[in-house]
Order: structure tokens, then sequence, then C-alpha cells
């Protein structure tokens, strides 16, 4: 046994106690350095929690927003008006809304009964369930996909797909970790991810939890060590995936997969379908959240620009299909990809 | 009149007083926050500025670097001494082996003069006089190279290539400045560049000071930006430029110019002659500059990193020349680039 097996990780969100409880949420803004919980037991907080970050990822947000229609009043009325609030916390990730579209469901078909409670924390574990199992399956299929590789490959991610931005093992992260179960040795490079650091602060912290082997680089230098030849394979997650395989990411994620093609390197995105929306043909149609200046001028404690500075802040980017190798999802692998192979597998 | 010829910059460095005076470096640490000279009266205050980026920038350190020559005993062995110890301040700029090589010639020639002092700190003032030339040049040959592009032209650079960059008005900047000055209103991307946010500390400084509109960006959004076609040229300076071409310059440098190639824009380089290090046939032989890991991990007066994470830090990169469109120098525009045409150009 190795230490990736056997270190347990703090989880990133929790249920307490029964219908009645309320939601732990593992705060990822004090990360590394704290390894605290931020309880939340109303949905403004879990809103607040979702804006500001402190729980972060797409599944994770889904998942989190699941639990926090639980915190409304037990009521048809107050959890239809919890799912459209915590719709409005962020615009790119799929997921929260596909989670909400399902908690909705549940409450319109529980309304009136004594167990409405009940049967939407039910419905909120089952997708927190599911999530766990989603990430488990795309470990599997992405360390399949990866098999050819030679022990001690060196693969390349950006910002945080971990057990942190899921409610289970991640999914770029989770086939990093099945490569490691398997005793392949990966190593990985983490780029730090600017502005608020989720490579530097989040993944190189899991990877360092479960004893695998990473370095840590600044964003500019994933070049340069695609030209030095040190990387056999890139990996991302993703936020929302559209219809022809058009895949939003964090920012820089294009950037990642345009150099990759340059070198000629795999570039891969790890998603539950879930991250699918079969709604938008391309990703052109993809709304981009913008965030606030500061978290590029004083995002580290301290101001880093001069003031009255212009700064452009997207918080995403879309990477066309053209550019993806492969998208590893719970049930297989889409490869190659089109919007008649999405479709095709998707329907499966 | 526009602002940006009208308001004063702080000199990047100044010899104080007569050979027995000493150099003044505005403190590039602690800009933009903060305004202050950094005296220096001894070599070792110098190489201490150079090591730790108090003065930074290829053609500045030359500068720095042969005035510190001046603060050593006049006499030649000391003088001789002070070149060998300040070369081993940094390993990639060429331009500080160029300053100090001439320096060395001027205390051979003048050793066991009576003038020997006034000798030194006239080629010091004459390597500082030059280079405010050659940077006056650039901009007039970058803004030449650029004039069929529209008023309003958008261009991306990386690092800091300006004043503070050198004893003029800059290389990349230089060229900037000089649009701007013929009434053009170009708008400037800013990279950020990690890990010491020399683009968001200086460069969005120097721009702001000149009344240049500039938005500042991290590297990782310098794709979406190209994406979005928002941007007409990459402009950038160089650190050494190999006999081929080859241009190293600030990390990150290299994934800009295959982000720039990608999007069919063009990528330039602006760097004096004294830029160029014939010696060495590519740029494999240029050597790279790691620094300490705690740039990346500690940069930004907090931790941001996990305790212990392995990390890569080069401070710089190289650029084959296949991705150059274009090098701007002090005397003329080298394109196409090739080793025939960089021997026979520097040859005239």
């Amino acid at each position: 046994m190795t230490d990736h097996q056997t270190v347990p990780l703090q989880a990133t969100l929790r249920w307490q106690g029964d219908a009645g409880g309320h939601l732990l949420l593992l705060d990822q803004t004090r990360l590394p350095g704290e390894v605290v919980d931020l309880p939340c037991h109303t949905v403004e907080e879990v809103w607040q929690a979702i804006k500001r970050l402190a729980v972060r990822g797409a599944p994770a947000i889904g998942c989190a927003a699941a639990y926090g229609v639980c915190l409304s009043n037990p009521d048809l009325d107050s959890a239809l008006k919890a799912c459209d609030y915590l719709a409005t916390s962020r615009p790119t990730a799929v997921n929260l809304f596909w989670a909400l579209h399902r908690m909705r469901q549940v409450a319109k078909q529980a309304a009136g009964s004594p167990t409405f409670a009940d049967q939407l924390l039910e419905a909120a574990l089952a997708i927190h369930a599911e999530d766990r199992q989603m990430c488990a399956a795309i470990g599997r299929h992405g360390a399949d996909l990866f098999a050819d590789l030679p022990e001690g490959s060196n693969f390349l991610t950006h910002c945080n797909a971990g057990a942190l931005a899921t409610g289970g093992d991640g999914t770029a992260l989770s086939v990093i970790f099945e490569i490691a179960r398997r005793g392949l040795r990966p190593h990985v490079w983490v780029d730090e991810t600017r502005p608020l650091l989720q490579g530097a602060r989040l993944t190189a912290w899991e990877l360092q939890q479960r004893g695998i082997d990473c370095t840590l680089i600044c964003d500019s230098m994933a070049a340069k060590v695609m030209q030095e030849g040190r990387v056999q394979a890139v990996v991302t997650g993703a936020d929302r995936i559209a219809a022809n395989g058009d895949s939003a990411n964090k920012i820089g994620t294009y950037g990642v997969a345009v150099l990759a093609a340059a070198h000629k390197i795999p570039f891969t995105i790890a998603a539950p379908t879930s991250t699918f929306d079969l709604e938008l043909a391309t990703g052109e149609e993809i709304p981009i959240e913008e965030r606030a200046k500061e978290e590029i001028t004083h995002g580290l404690q301290t101001s880093t620009a001069p003031a009255g500075v212009s700064v452009y802040n997207p918080a995403f980017d879309v990477t066309p299909a053209s550019l993806i190798r492969a998208i590893i999802t719970d049930r297989g692998v889409i490869d190659p990809i089109s919007t008649k192979s999405v479709h095709r597998f998707l329907a499966t």
C-alpha cells in the first residue's frame, strides 16, 4: 500500500444530521494554509460560499447547490425559490443547473408530502453519491486511455479538477489517482492557475496529500516544459461542454490546449456526463463569467498593480473540440469528438 | 501635446557626482507602490541590486554593471576584479557581459593613468548614453514596421521592456511610445508576468504614467484575447539572441510566440544590437537562469502553495527564430530571420 491510498482527505462537502441538519464545506479559500470547515445553515450562506469560491469545481458546485436547496423552508415554493436563487451564484458550470433541475423535479413530486424535506435531502445525497461513482468511473476510463504510457510518465494539469472540485475523487485528478493506484508512478506538472491559484493551493496540496510526485510551475512555464519534452499528456476538467465537444474550463485551459497541439501532446478533458449541455451547439454560446479586477490586482493580500489600472478577468475560456484529443467521462471515452459522436455517446 | 510626452518618468538609473560619486537605482522591487531610489556606493551593492532585481532588464543591467565598475578602487586590478564579480550576478542577459567587456578594455587602456577613474566613468556614461539613443532608434524602426496597422490597434507585451528595463525609453515599449507619439493611440494588453509580476507592477505603471491605454491580464488570458481577435501584434524584449535569431526572454515569452503563431498574429522582438551573441549558433546554447522556488510559492508576501512542494522556476525561455516575424533593432529591422540575415545585418 502506498501513501496515496492511505492518507484520508478532508471531505470537500458533507451533510450533517437529518433533513433538519446543515451543510459543512471545506473552505477552499483558506487552503493550503488552513484546513477548516465552513458550516452553512441557510440557502444564502451556500450561495455566498459558491460565489466567493469557498466551494468550487463544476461537480462540487452542483452537489453544494443540491444540499443548499435542503436548507430552504420545507415547502415547494421555498424550494423552487432556493433553486432559482442558487442558479444565480455562478453562470458557467452547467452541473449547477443540472443539479438544481433535478432538485426542482423532486420538489414538485414531493410537494405537500409530510416527507418533503426528507425527499429533498435524499435527492441531494443521491446526487452526491452519484458524483462519487462518476469520479471513480472517470478515473478507470482515463487510466485505461493512458495505459500505453510508460511508468513515470509526466502529466500536466491546469486549475483543480480533484477531490476538492467534486463530491468524490475528482475528474482529471481521479485519472491521475487511478494511474498511481495501478503502480505507474505518474508525475504531475501543476499549473499554478492565476489569478486564484487553484493549482498551487489546491491541486499541489491534494497530490501532496496522496503522495503523488508533482512539480508546481507558473502558467507561463507550461510551454517551456512541453518544449523540453517533459509532458506526455495533458488532462484537465471542464465546466460546460457544448454539443460539438467545445469545452469551457478555467481561464488558461485554451492556451494549454494550443500549446499541447503545437508540441504534439495529447490534450484531454475529464468530466462527468452531467457537464454536457446539448442545448448549446458550440462553445461560442457558453456564458463566460467575468470576475472582479481585484482578483488580479489585489488577489494575494497585497496590491500588485498600479491603482486604477484597467483589467480583463474572464474566469473561463473555451477550448474548441478540434484541439481535444479525447473526453474522458464516467461512461467511457469520447474519441473522436464531433456533434455526431457526442450525441451518439450520450444517447447510449 | 498628449500626456505620454509630458509626464516625466523617474530615471531607472543615474550617476551622482564625479568619479568619486555613486549610483542611484530606482528600486524596482518596490514599484508600483513606492517610487524610491536605492543608492549604491560599492560594487557589492550593485551586484546585489542586479541579483535581487532592484534593477532588471537586459540593457539596464548592462548600464548598471558599467557604473558598478566605477565604484571599485581606481586601479586596474580592482576594476578587472569588479568586472569578473559583476558578471556572476545573472547568467542570461548578454548585455551585462557586453558592457563589462567594454569596461575591461577601457580599464586596461587607462591603467596607470591619473585619470583612470574619470575614464571609467566616461565609458559607463557613454554606454548609458548609447543605450538611450538605441532605445529611441528602436522606437522609430518599430513604429515604421507597424505603420500599416490602423489607429487604435492592440499590442500585447510580456514582462517589462520599457524605460525601467533600459537606460532610455525601453525596447518593446519604446515602439509603443513612438506609435503613441505619432498619434495612433495604441492599446496594450499587459501580461502580468508571473512569478515576479513585472508586467503588472512595471509595464502597467509605465504605460499609465505616459497616458497610454492598457489592460492588465494574467499570462493565462493571452490566448483568450488572441482567440477573441483583439491582438494585432505582439512585441517583447529579449535578453540574448543567438546567431540564428533564437531569442531568450522572460519565461512565458515562448508560449506567447506559439499562441501568436496559432492565431496568425505577428510576434516581434525589440532589442538593441548588443543583445546578439554571435558566439552561440542557436538558442539551445543560451544559459537559462533558474531562480529560487520561493518566487513562486511565497513571492507575494504570503504563502500560496503547500509547504515542501517541488517547484521549477526557470527565469527565461527561448523562442525559436521560426516563430519570430521580425527583430526590431537600433539599426533597423531584421526580417526574415536566419543565421545568414543576422550575420549580414550585424556586419553592416
